[in-house]
């Protein structure tokens, strides 16, 4: 799956350097506002201002999809490490403390002048669903510059959040980090972050994966959406044998592995839910630590159902608990 | 015990505008930066800084004592107003959304050029009690002048922390809010805050308590600190009649309330303890809106005991429940 050489890394992530903003809210607030539940808005400035105005009081918790990755990877016992831009402020300052508190390697600079770091308001209703708003401020000015090329060199598996797939600079960074991984003889592990991502950018998405992409993660409506069908069946036979690896989740229906030809079906790990926030980000973790650590992927899709339902017994997408008591 | 007269607030509140940063710590932690467990630090920046860079991930969420009872006054369906020093920063906008969205009144304006919005970091052990380590920042800027005439006039309780009582501004600040309180026949209630407070300003509390204070809030630490006394019967005794209304709480003890030569004694509500952080400052949030809303004393303090036990069964000092499904 990757090379074996020696390396520093087991994972650096790229991606969205987030601060969540998590309040407790009910569907009502949610149809005022014209918001799916569930679902990742992009909002700007005007819209942060409006939507932060009005919801209630609130808790901040660093967040980002692939930072809650590389962040869960460590709390495993693993080496990672994160690059995404934060702006020279205190949301900034919150970010890199958390990441760096957990043992993540994060060296991008802060940058003075750009706008603020980016922060999602995350709306958590009663039935445990989150509906994220994010202002990516400062995460859009990440540029090939920012990418780390002997971080990238030494680490087995470079992995990019799909959310950051967007700004022509972050796209530039996101080839490059490939193109340095793959010259490198290493892995390149994608997620779709989204539907909305994979709708925007489907052609470019399916040509990543065709040509790319060693490792593959999406949920049942990324996948589905990817290869334009309702049935999550067929998507699974479009991306069979596209990739060397996709898993593919279907919250609490578990997760599905699919490699060489072969498929293996992994439970969902029973929990009470609480908040939905990072789970996937959560499930990736288990799973790229495990595969990482020589595990057999039932295993690695075990070990990535625990730590999913560690993140989602909690408010916040980074784990409460000590992960290590979570190996087998 | 305070004028029936018409009013607009029952409780507007005067204190530290802090942000709270929660993290999770050990034994062995405190022990290497000398930190007493369950105390209350001062701290400059530079130790800010360090303490910061070393502990683990953390969570901001809106605190401050008197800004978390009014807070919780709010919550309860009170109306409560707060006068406290932000910096023009993001903290500081944290800090205001969170008091407002809680239907806080909160008029005093941001400051540019001064030191950044107060931040407290909150190490919570196993054993779910709190050490706090509060950088004061913006907090201290509060002068007379941001004492505004009209919301104190028009609340029945002016509540003060005695943490405020520190910069030669901020202390004619409360001097000027009790002046203010007193001329219009409102009521003036004083908490201690914390034992470090009261040995540094025994003699100038001991006025405040015998001159101008109508309602004190203390916990048994700081009762017999003022004293001077390690016999609570002996500090009680002491307070007696010294003010209109003495509300003494002892932690799983319960509380006293002491008043017109009348003793009572409330039972602690039992719970599963978390984090200690902010128990007072909700006991004070019941206390006050039971006092406010014609309750009997009794009455008052077993809301204020049930108040206390919904804050210190979660992480942080703001209620998570609505606080409304408490009322009798």
């Amino acid at each position: 799956m990757f090379s074996s050489g020696p390396f520093e890394y087991h994972v650096v992530g790229i991606g969205n350097a987030i601060v969540d903003v998590l309040a407790k809210t009910d569907d009502a607030f949610l149809e005022r506002h014209n918001l799916v539940k569930g679902s990742m808005n992009l909002i700007d400035e005007e819209m942060a201002h409006t939507l932060y105005g009005e919801m209630g009081p609130a808790r901040e918790i660093s967040g980002g999809s692939a930072a809650n990755t590389v962040a869960g990877i460590a709390a495993l016992g693993g080496k990672s490490a994160f690059i995404g831009k934060i702006a020279d402020d205190e949301l900034g300052e919150i970010f890199a403390h958390d990441i760096r508190s957990m043992g993540v390697t994060f060296t991008t600079q802060p940058q003075a002048g750009i706008n603020p770091t980016a922060r999602s308001f995350v709306l958590v209703t009663p039935d445990a669903q989150r509906t994220m708003n994010t202002y990516l401020g400062a995460s859009q000015a990440l540029s090939a510059g920012d990418v780390d090329e002997i971080l990238i060199k030494s680490s087995l598996i470079t992995f990019l959040e799909g959310y950051l797939w967007d700004p022509e600079e972050a796209k530039q960074a996101f080839l490059a980090a490939m193109d340095i991984a793959k010259a490198a003889g290493r892995s390149v592990a994608l997620t779709l972050s989204d539907a909305f991502c994979v709708k925007k950018y489907r052609e470019e998405f399916l040509g990543l994966v065709e040509n790319r992409i060693n490792i593959l993660f999406a949920n049942e409506v990324e996948i589905t959406t990817l290869y334009e069908t309702d049935n999550f069946e067929k998507a699974l036979k479009n991306v069979t044998e596209k990739v060397d690896l996709a898993i593919l989740t279907r919250s609490e229906k578990g997760s599905v592995i699919l490699s060489a030809g072969n498929r293996i079906d992994v439970p969902a790990y029973p929990t009470q839910v609480v908040d939905t926030t990072g789970a996937g980000d959560s499930y990736a973790a288990g799973f790229l630590y495990a595969l990482t650590h020589g595990y057999a992927l039932e295993e690695c899709g075990k070990l990535a159902a625990r730590c999913a339902s560690e993140v989602i017994s909690h408010i916040g997408a980074r784990p409460e608990i000590d992960l290590k008591t979570l190996l087998p």
